[in-house]
């Protein structure tokens, strides 16, 4: 039996997604909110927010922490209180769930959770250094280990253990960029053909370069309130009915197990017990892919096909728009785009505008239930939520 | 009339600050947990933690972000939920914020709630580099401001209106330093006489070498639990009955007032109206002495005396053990050390050890409403919790 809403989304905005030159972060911050204001007329963002949740991976990019205050500073809801969360990858998905604790405190009716990140104006190796301080420092990043690297290890095991093939991967990512080709806010809005993502050059074998998701910059965030006030605020909210976070070991070296990501794994069995829903009850999901193989894992970790099956899953066809489960249909971190402090959010941003059905072009029919799969570091973090329509 | 409990403190660590060589941040941290868990035999971490919430500043210290796994990781709590916030020098006080709502959200009975930072490894230049993030990167870091400089301009304009001296600013030193000295694990445990403060060479005048507070490594957590599940854990609770939290501006260049931190004096004024106390109720008080203006600065925000009269409130007496409002008898800042995303947590720790009559020699007799005050950045992160002993 489907759970009742944890807490409701009444609105939501999101940056376009890209290469934004001359801007700072807290610019884009303002984009995404403008836009989650706008939608929502009834709500006085000043008056009615009473906490803010800034998901931000790195305070190297713009040499610049402090992310809450900064935020709210700019948007113009001093002297509200502010929080940077800080998860990876996963930074704005763990404000979704600080804005949900927050709510169901009773201590603050609405908040306003994002995310942002500013990293396109730092040359690609700068980025990937900073990145890898997501991951273990004593132990990888010290023998020179970054994120290509990690996930093409989690790619060759799942190679080695089930067969899994460089084409699955790269099916991964001919899907996200036709889904991004239909996002008019996705950093790369074009398609990409099997032959072109399978002859791009090598990162990390197995991953070649369309096996990457982007470095981007952006904003995202939602306006949370409790399931009894949001139709002040809109006839078609959306309820967030299950959630679950779990953490893993920041060091893939202590795993037994490269092929599934646990804490995301764990994640989505907190969130469909807690919303009473099954995988095959999701109409669309958005999932992490930050790398195509974390896509595949994605899948099995969550259920929408057994073990080992993840391969399989995206060649029939099943994860794309009009398959059994609309995966990334905003195009993913592949396409859409990956400003990773933004990407929890911007993933819940999509979700929402399926299940209101303002989706556009990729709107996928009839759709009641949605996922979205964040996870920080090698899933050193997870959060899963699970979302309905009313 | 006294406010009823939020949450209830069962156990608390810390360890020991100082320049604490070969360790990394996350060896730190399982040295306070240690403790905290060693005081609190009745509580099965692995079993019992929900979640928990960490407060890191900066990543670039130890090249190593995804704070929260990384530390539950090193103390064998996962796959539990780890979140890492960060309210600048603030974070570990936002951290407590965060626990609260978890709690009281019913989604988490038991939170681990902590800070911690690793900061003398590295030059300092390179410090104060790092911290300098906390502040306005476009207006104020780019114009090559860093606190011990935004700090000083607080002090010329706290001179200029209230006639405040550089004497008056030095005897905060000396007070915290005498505390210090009485606290085992402080980072500087000796007395500095006032002739010593007033002559230590000047790093932003009117700010002198003494009236900066220290560069530590350090770590520090509490175990909170919701008010009726405290007495399973422990005979002695001490339990937060208000709580606030506010946001200032980041850069200074948007303030019409310099003499006053803004979002610490309404974060107060939400924790005093929720615990249904006054100002002169609280017997012990750790405040954000990060530069001895700060703390001046703290009393008035505070209304522990009348703006502009801080100078003479330290002058007077009144803050020292044996005074009207004891505060800092940890050392504060300044003597115990500021690792900064420990602080936070670290001022619970004293005031938690004072109302369960554990603070050894520093001890104030009869203590029952303690108080800490975090700020982050200049004043953009306030936070003020207020505590009851049973």
């Amino acid at each position: 039996m489907k759970g009742k809403p944890l807490v409701s989304i009444v609105s939501a905005g999101m940056s376009r997604f890209g290469k934004r030159e001359e801007l700072y972060g807290r610019e884009l911050f303002v984009e995404a909110a403008s836009e989650a204001f706008k939608r929502c007329p009834n709500l006085n963002p000043r008056e009615d927010i009473k906490a803010a949740f800034i998901g931000m991976m790195g305070e190297s990019f713009e040499h610049q922490g402090h992310t809450g205050p900064t935020a709210l500073n700019w948007i113009g809801l001093l002297p509200t209180q502010a929080f940077r969360t800080e998860g990876a990858c996963g930074s704005s998905a763990t404000a979704i769930r600080c804005g949900l604790f927050a709510i169901l405190s009773g201590l603050a009716d609405i908040a306003l959770v994002g995310g942002v990140e500013k990293m396109t104006h730092r040359a690609t190796a700068e980025v990937t250094e900073y990145l890898a301080m997501a991951c273990d420092f004593p132990f990888e990043q010290w023998n020179g280990l970054t994120f290509p690297g990690l996930f093409a290890m989690v790619a060759t095991a799942h190679m080695h253990k089930y067969g899994t093939t460089e084409e699955q991967m790269a099916l991964v990512a001919v899907k996200n960029h036709h889904h991004g080709s239909m996002n008019p806010k996705a950093h790369m809005q074009k398609e990409v053909p099997l032959e072109k993502a399978l002859s791009s050059r090598v990162i990390a074998w197995p991953l070649k370069l369309y096996d990457c998701s982007l470095i981007s910059d952006g904003a995202s965030c939602l306006i949370l309130t409790k399931p009894e006030l949001a139709k002040k605020f809109t006839d078609t909210p959306v309820h967030i009915i299950g959630s679950g976070q779990a953490s893993d070991t920041i060091g893939l070296y202590e795993r037994k197990d490269f092929t599934s990501l646990k804490a995301g794994k764990l994640a989505g069995r907190e969130a469909y017990n807690m919303a009473g829903v099954n995988p095959s009850d999701i109409n669309v999901a958005e999932v992490h892919d930050c790398f195509t193989i974390a896509e595949i894992v994605a899948y099995e970790d969550l259920g929408f096909c057994r073990p080992g099956k993840g391969g399989r899953f995206i060649e029939d066809g099943q994860s794309q728009i009009g398959g059994k489960i609309a995966t990334c249909t905003s195009g993913g971190l592949k396409s859409k785009g990956h400003p990773v402090g933004a990407t929890g959010t911007a993933q819940a941003y999509e979700v929402y505008l399926q299940l209101t059905e303002e989706a556009g072009k990729r709107q996928v029919g009839g759709a009641e239930i949605g996922l979205t799969h964040n996870v920080g570091g090698l899933g050193a973090t997870g959060v899963v939520n699970i979302y309905s329509r009313e």
